[in-house]
């Protein structure tokens, strides 16, 4: 096999996963009601392809005599290095066992769907207890150095271990609590006007607005509304986002177009040239995830991007802002107070609803504690971190889809993102000093363009904390979210 | 191999069918503007894995094992017979020429398109050479008894030849012509208000609701915009329609929803549990074309439809329907005058249109002529037939798409469709006779029942041919069109 071979093949495996891509985007956004039957059968039959093709042992056979060519560049050894380890890392997953893992996700998800509505954690904990088993058993069947979940982080996050962030959260959380508590003893600041009627057409129209301002190309993307706003790319040339209109509530939608925004941007700028190959994918859902954040709290929850906008912004909503000049309503958008829901929480309580969920997957999954509990020690502990009482199971244990789906490791890189978003963000400002002021007078393409030739360029070329290593000279370091966290909120609250 | 092999086979290799449907809807329909690279090349890359995966030697012979199983049902044995004549017909194409055209094909397109906008022939003739040179390779690769264009007519209509339809058409064109003549005679029918300005929202929901009337179901459907209007499915659950709205030209829209309505039924229509399998596929697209013209023609352009519906679309264009009523208005849809474009065809002159590419593409492919001047012996037909004149190649020969697609023996089947249509439509109304009746009082859900009886629920089971004669006890017959054309168009003009 000649390497142009190999791409070809690797290609032809992704028109494969972009298919199954376009085939769930669809069933966000589009399908019919009842159409779910045989879409559900076409994204197994491409997905099982998908993984046959690139589990196919003459084509790892193929790969590692690849290994040996000596006229490979630099860039082609480093795909064909990455391809070899995901061979062997899908390769120890027995199709049997993919083909089990699937059909329970698909029974689990429906019961935990059931169960929310219902309200009722014990319809859903016999599912949840079936996945969490075979979820070990991949684990056993990965390999570890340490702990069984790491062996499920890495699958997210490549290289992250449960000692890694015990370390990372160990030391984050008291200060993530200390800042708040600090912000306790101030004034709490008043939000309501972001609830009350925003016309959805116009929100709409700010949306987009946004979107273009960020940098992202519509002539190859598009947004569409779903009920969970999401990112999805097709290739590097199709980069679609999707978004949700709540007419009562200003900040649904304008923060999730700003943060799938970022993604988005992330996606629009890895290599056209490497589609289908490592070198075309994202370092990891960590690397991601600060791409989104970044555009989302470091520029969308800045002042500096609201002295831009905000007079823009009174235009459209003349009533609703009729009280608010820039600075209050740069205070109202970064309001801290303690909630229930993950995905409505401010920038401090997020890490706290994260860390929550990696302290119970790392206990499912390496202490092996029974499921049936599990929503009382979820309760627990937001009594204990937050001070709040969850009232029920559709607020607490069964608010967010990812379990259900048999993804276990996945909460933390929501963290990581944020924590590689301030270290990224820091590293911008002091590259480009300028880089507020621009923001204040709209403009952010010096930013995008940094990131596209610092983070995006390199596809998933480095490791994660490789990459953080090479943009700001060295790996993760949470202090500099903590210090980012502690001057932006006490300076708004004091 | 069993039959349930066989079957799950035939189901996996439908899925990547269907997703290459959805991959080419998306990108008629919600594509951003400069993502077709990647596109082209996943629609293509799934195409020949479908291709492959059907003519697998292993595969084909299974599938001459399994025909001698002794347990097999009728319609498993009809699925098994079928599949292997398609199996024999697919792999008489070798690879290379299957690329090859496609190569052509795409290219030709491409030029197509640039001509037509620059309304000169001759930049695309000598793509059309080289296609249609492919395409009388690929007409001796398939097999012919009598003449080679017989071979490319077999791919749209199972058992149609040269000889049959210069027959039917050499039967039809005189006294359609006739027709013609004879309503000369008569005042001409004005329309123009037709053409006066149409709100798009309202045009668009008349649409909706006129598809909701035939029984199409949105529940395992939708309707978009495009620039032509298709139907398209990716299961007998979900069929999708779109149309395009003009507002200075009430027709347009209209009557294509009607129109891919009655194609939506039948594909809605075919039985779910043969999706993937030759039983649960259209039998021919004469047939498919049938069901399209008979919903168009038969009833909504009819004086009982019309009956229903005028006082209700009166409600809703008041100002523009003001000096008609449901007689003037039902004449006004009817208004038979000679025209250049195919697509914007009165029910009589649509054939002529055909006739007219019937005639060059059996000349081209049976009887070699050169294509240099082909545009000159286009316009003289239409001189001689119509008796108008073309002013240039982009209201002449370049009208049209599907010769720069390779599709030569596709245009007949418009023609067989509408009389399949009047054929199918005596024998229901005859049925029924209180069909009418039930028009004229907006349900159509009787004639949809016995669609779905007498045609729907077989799929491809009976040659096209064979099914007309199940249906109406004879095979095609144009004087059943003949018939109709006179009486309608006779009591309207006289």
């Amino acid at each position: 096999m000649k390497y142009e071979e190999y791409r070809r093949y690797m290609q032809q495996t992704m028109d494969l996963g972009s298919a199954v891509a376009l085939l769930s985007w669809d069933k966000e956004v589009y399908m019919p009601p009842k159409s779910i039957r045989f879409r559900a059968q076409q994204i197994a039959t491409l997905s099982a392809m998908a993984h046959n093709r690139f589990t196919d042992t003459s084509f790892g056979e193929s790969l590692k005599k690849l290994k040996d060519e000596q006229t490979l560049t630099e860039s082609q050894r480093r795909n064909i290095t990455l391809t070899i380890e995901d061979f062997e890392k899908e390769k120890k997953l027995p199709s049997s066992f993919v083909e089990e893992l699937s059909r329970t996700t698909a029974e689990a998800n429906h019961h935990w769907a059931l169960a929310r509505q219902e309200n009722a954690y014990h319809q859903f904990s016999p599912h949840l207890k079936k996945l969490i088993q075979l979820k070990r058993d991949e684990a056993e069947m990965r390999g570890y150095a340490d702990k069984p979940y790491d062996a499920l982080l890495d699958i997210y996050e490549p290289g992250c271990t449960t000692q890694f962030l015990d370390s990372l959260f160990g030391n984050a959380l008291p200060q993530i609590i200390q800042l708040i508590q600090k912000i306790k003893g101030y004034e709490q600041i008043s939000n309501d006007f972001l609830y009350t009627a925003y016309p959805t057409d116009n929100q709409w129209q700010l949306g987009i607005q946004l979107l273009k301002n960020m940098g992202y190309d519509f002539d190859y993307g598009r947004q569409d509304i779903s009920a969970h706003p999401f990112t999805i790319s097709f290739s590097p040339e199709d980069v679609r986002v999707t978004t949700r209109v709540d007419e009562n509530d200003f900040s649904n939608m304008t923060w999730s177009c700003i943060h799938e925004g970022g993604h988005a941007l992330y996606e629009q700028g890895l290599p056209a040239e490497e589609y289908g190959l490592p070198l075309g994918t994202s370092a990891s859902l960590g690397i991601h995830e600060s791409q989104s954040r970044l555009w989302e709290n470091h520029v969308g929850r800045s002042m500096a991007y609201w002295t831009y906008w905000f007079p823009l912004l009174k235009e459209k909503f003349t009533s609703q802002l009729r009280e608010q000049d820039s600075k209050s309503f740069y205070h109202a958008i970064n309001r801290i107070a303690p909630n229930l829901i993950r995905t409505e929480a401010d920038e401090l309580h997020y890490h706290i609803h994260v860390i929550i969920r990696f302290e119970i997957e790392k206990a499912l999954i390496n202490d092996q504690i029974d499921v049936s509990g599990l929503n009382d020690f979820w309760n627990e502990k937001y009594k204990e971190y937050m001070g709040i009482d969850v009232p029920d199971d559709t607020n607490g244990i069964l608010q967010d889809v990812h379990w259900s789906h048999g993804s276990f490791g996945y909460f933390p890189t929501y963290s990581l993102g944020s924590f590689y978003a301030a270290q990224f963000y820091a590293k911008a400002v002091s590259d480009m000093p300028n880089l507020e002021t621009e923001i204040q007078q709209g403009k952010t393409n010096a930013l995008l363009n940094w990131l596209r030739s610092n983070v995006h360029q390199y596809g998933r070329k480095y490791l994660p904390n490789e990459l953080c290593k090479k943009v700001t000279g060295e790996g993760l370091n949470v202090d500099y979210f903590l210090k980012y966290a502690n001057e932006k909120f006490l300076d708004i609250y004091c």
